[in-house]
């Protein structure tokens, strides 16, 4: 089958800029990395997204449309990055205007990890599945809510901050604002702090050497890690009272520690959450790994060719 | 102006049937309330629905649709009641058909907190309000969710649980299964329970009874008030940084512990919640009183009429 329509997805990250060029079947047909400029400041961040765009589409010059994903809170037209954490000086930056008048292509700024939301349900472990929660549980943990087919995005824009449900009313205070939330506990920042404690171990220094050390036996390692999979089962609880949803998808850094985690999460929402619902309720890993937001970018991409 | 159209909306509760007879712009043309059959047999409950709407038609024969307000689990088609708390014998009984064979308008099933939720964004305190929550807080606390102008209902029709948000992933069980479910320390029976401890009084009965001595100028009593407001507040960031919404109602009987209830939910949002969203989100006392139930079946019963 020959390939009708295909859209360019870029992943705006701290450290570098992942592109992919992806076909309206989720085949990937390039992908593209450079570095985010150390200056991060705004115009050199904007050659640098231009720069990667005439290279794409100097090899496909079909390209129908471009999606630009961006960690950070992102306006409701989604023209502006309002506040970013990567670009701590970057406020209420209209950076799809700025690029825009750059490159001969509709392009369109999201959420990144609404991105990563939107490619797990076009073409990953969420596809089929509506409607579906998506959990990237990593530095911090971002999610997406898919209605319908589409991107949930709220009044302003905001909705989906699913790291920032507080599992404990009571709990130590989030950089947020708010008290015990979840990603106050599986950030990995927390993630790490809490599991140095636990296993008495100061060389810890991610989720993934917790999921090493249980892999090896490590008792304290493996409870550490189910405990870690019940706190966020008990997020993914509440979730599922309010959405009623076919299925959450997990991604991440922190999703990599595998059957344990995936096991205890799943455990903690069938003990927590409305046997009715839990019962049917699909916990899947993401499939699309770290291309996933650029994929997801692309679709936003093909959306950008329909509305502009 | 003259009324162009109205709709039949009963609210099917444990000891009584309240119906409103409603125009098209929310104006109550006339209220009938019944009995609930003690026998709580599904056969002498159609047949006191059948005699309330043959009273209803007879005066007011053009009621284009009739919507039937439900507490319990009520499938996705709007035909079944899967199951329910204030009638344990029953269990997927089809009640709209059983119902709808013996009178002569299109009938349509709901939630009744889902038809709380309808009313009030339609004709009470989330008017203009999109998106919107609606929180019910009595004997137990039931929710609604409005996306779009209309009620969302997730996979199975289940959505909106929110009074079983756990609000401490530690807390004490809940009857749902879960564990510090907002319910569990706001429902009724828990409200009383906590509040007697908390004020050495074994004479509070009710939510109402806690709202006076605190009315009084007893110190404990509005403490014990705020308290249970930071908690609801809790619950409520959570719901903000999901949905991001523009309102949230609350309604049912602990919401007439007023002012100070309601100051301390909101101080409660401001404090957890993201700045950016709680700033501009409105937490509101709900406006159409007991009749908000059987007003939104009569919004589900204009919806009964388009879908017939």
């Amino acid at each position: 089958m020959p390939i009708s329509h295909y859209a360019l997805g870029l992943d705006l990250g701290g450290t570098a800029i992942k592109a992919a060029v992806v076909s309206d079947s989720g085949e990937v047909l390039e992908q593209i990395q450079q570095e985010t400029p150390g200056s991060r400041a705004v115009g050199d961040v904007v050659a640098a997204i231009v720069d990667v765009v005439n290279r794409a589409v100097k090899t496909w010059s079909d390209i129908v449309g471009i999606g630009l994903g961006s960690p950070g809170l992102v306006d409701k037209k989604r023209r502006m990055i309002r506040s970013s954490p990567n670009f701590p000086t970057w406020v209420n930056v209209p950076l799809s205007g700025l690029i825009s008048s750059r490159i001969e292509r509709p392009i369109r700024l999201e959420n990144d990890v609404n991105c990563f939301a939107l490619g797990e349900y076009r073409w990953g472990a969420g596809r089929g599945f509506d409607p579906m929660l998506a959990l990237a549980v990593g530095t911090g943990i971002g999610g997406g809510i898919i209605l319908n087919g589409e991107l949930y995005r709220g009044d302003s824009g905001a909705a989906g901050e699913l790291g920032h449900i507080s599992v404990d009313f009571n709990g130590p205070k989030c950089p947020c604002g708010g008290y015990g939330c979840v990603e106050r506990y599986l950030g990995n920042r927390w993630f790490v702090e809490y599991a140095r404690t636990a296993l008495k171990d100061e060389s810890i220094a991610s989720p993934k050497d917790v999921s090493d050390l249980a892999e090896k036996g490590n008792k304290k390692a493996l409870e550490f890690i189910q405990r870690q999979g019940e706190i966020l089962g008990a997020a993914c609880a509440s979730l599922i009272n309010i959405f009623d949803p076919q299925a959450i998808v997990i991604g991440g850094g922190t999703a990599q520690c595998g059957e344990p985690f995936f096991r205890s999460i799943r455990d903690s929402v069938k003990s927590r959450a409305y046997p009715e619902l839990s019962q049917k309720v699909n916990i899947l890993p993401a499939q699309l790994g770290i291309l996933a937001g650029a994929m997801g970018a692309a679709a936003i991409g093909f959306e950008a060719r329909r509305n502009k």
